[in-house]
């Protein structure tokens, strides 16, 4: 068979991947700080501007590259033998982290409009985004529930572990959406006047626009490992043990 | 394994899914031209706002759902066996259709653009629309020499296959999004002034808010199915046979 060789020979294994992911992840979260460190202000915690700037950093952060982490911790291939309890904990720890980091960026947000009379929950990036948190702070209660505590029967974690994996996925789809829907808005808002109208694409825009597309890719990437056969548990139809 | 017992009871079979897919893949085109019809002027092709509305119509039908239903062809059993040949064509000749709706969609925009002097291609939301219509003619091509031309050798089929896979999930994805960014970016240009503002969610606003959820939903559910293993056609990891 020439193509399983050729196939062999293409395929990047899994932590080589991890490294380029990182350095992708890494970029994500330095070009939204440094947007809104350079052009909208920088950082404070007074309910102003520079409150808001929280939001954008600390939900790429928790909701795509924390989260993205978290998703990936049992293609380590490390997790796959010796005891799962620790591995669990340390899923369950990480995806916590990430909604605490999601929970202070909507604070952050809502803050800001409070403060400004402005009303929430309007446009369709902030119904999505709040869909995104409700929706994985569901997860995380579930898979705690399901997967940690000890008297959850064998039966019940096999039934509801393709669901977590499901959701696992669609919950950073919905993120990544809802990052771009939530940059896409920000420079609208932002970029009005002059020579530094969204339209006339200012070097903010070009920058803004480029984080966006690494939030994608970083999404891809990681939705596109989630789904490698090969990068999968090889016993991970097998129903999950109990710990 | 009782939990087997139940996870049957539970799985909903391909058909009675495609049924309910069809249903709100169709409300998701009607909630996209309802919304243009109803608060944006209706359609025209005179380079007005009315030719402008043509661009979320095309998009929706061609590169959500219409691509969605192309993405699933293969999922319809009546294709694991005879003859592959009128299913590839039937596929590559629907993703046509897509393809040709979503370039529609695009001259609508570009000549709404020209017509009033704005500039083209600055927001997050036309570079991603516009990457992702790119890749798309490029999954299209790509299929199409691989897959229909009788020469391409069976390796490089089987070696090009999961790779086609995996940009036509990732494609949608990235409609999914261009569309829910397009759509909030839309309401933020036309809902300006007074009781009609977006911030005042006006029955407009929570129409098209409640459009971009659809356009989410429908996304995931046919990104649900393309990765649900027992949807799949059991041979699918065999090299693909010459047509």
């Amino acid at each position: 068979r020439h193509h399983h060789h050729v196939a062999e020979m293409l395929d990047l294994p899994f932590m080589p991947f991890c490294v380029l992911l990182g350095g992708l992840g890494f970029m994500c979260v330095a070009f939204v700080t440094a947007w809104c460190q350079r052009w909208r202000g920088g950082f404070a915690l007074d309910g102003s501007t520079q409150m808001f700037n929280w939001h954008p950093v600390l939900m790429v952060t928790g909701m795509v590259v924390l989260y993205g982490a978290v998703a990936l911790v049992y293609r380590l291939p490390a997790t796959w033998s010796g005891p799962k309890l620790p591995w669990k904990v340390l899923h369950g720890a990480l995806a916590l982290a990430a909604f605490i980091l999601a929970v202070l960026g909507l604070a952050a947000v809502f803050r800001f409009h409070n403060d400004h009379g402005t009303p929430n929950m309007y446009s369709l990036h902030s119904w999505l985004g709040l869909a995104t948190v409700l929706l994985f702070s569901c997860q995380w209660l579930a898979g705690f529930c399901a997967f940690l505590l000890p008297w959850a029967p064998v039966w019940l974690r096999a039934l509801y572990k393709p669901v977590h994996v499901f959701f696992g996925s669609t919950i950073l789809m919905l993120s990544v959406a809802s990052c771009v829907s939530g940059i896409n808005e920000k420079l609208f808002f932002s970029l009005k006047n002059g020579t530094t109208e969204y339209k006339r694409l200012p070097a903010e825009a070009v920058f803004a626009n480029t984080l966006g597309l690494l939030i994608l890719l970083f999404g891809v990437l990681v939705l596109g490992a989630l789904a490698r056969p090969s990068w999968k548990r090889p016993d991970a139809d097998s129903p999950d043990s109990r710990q």
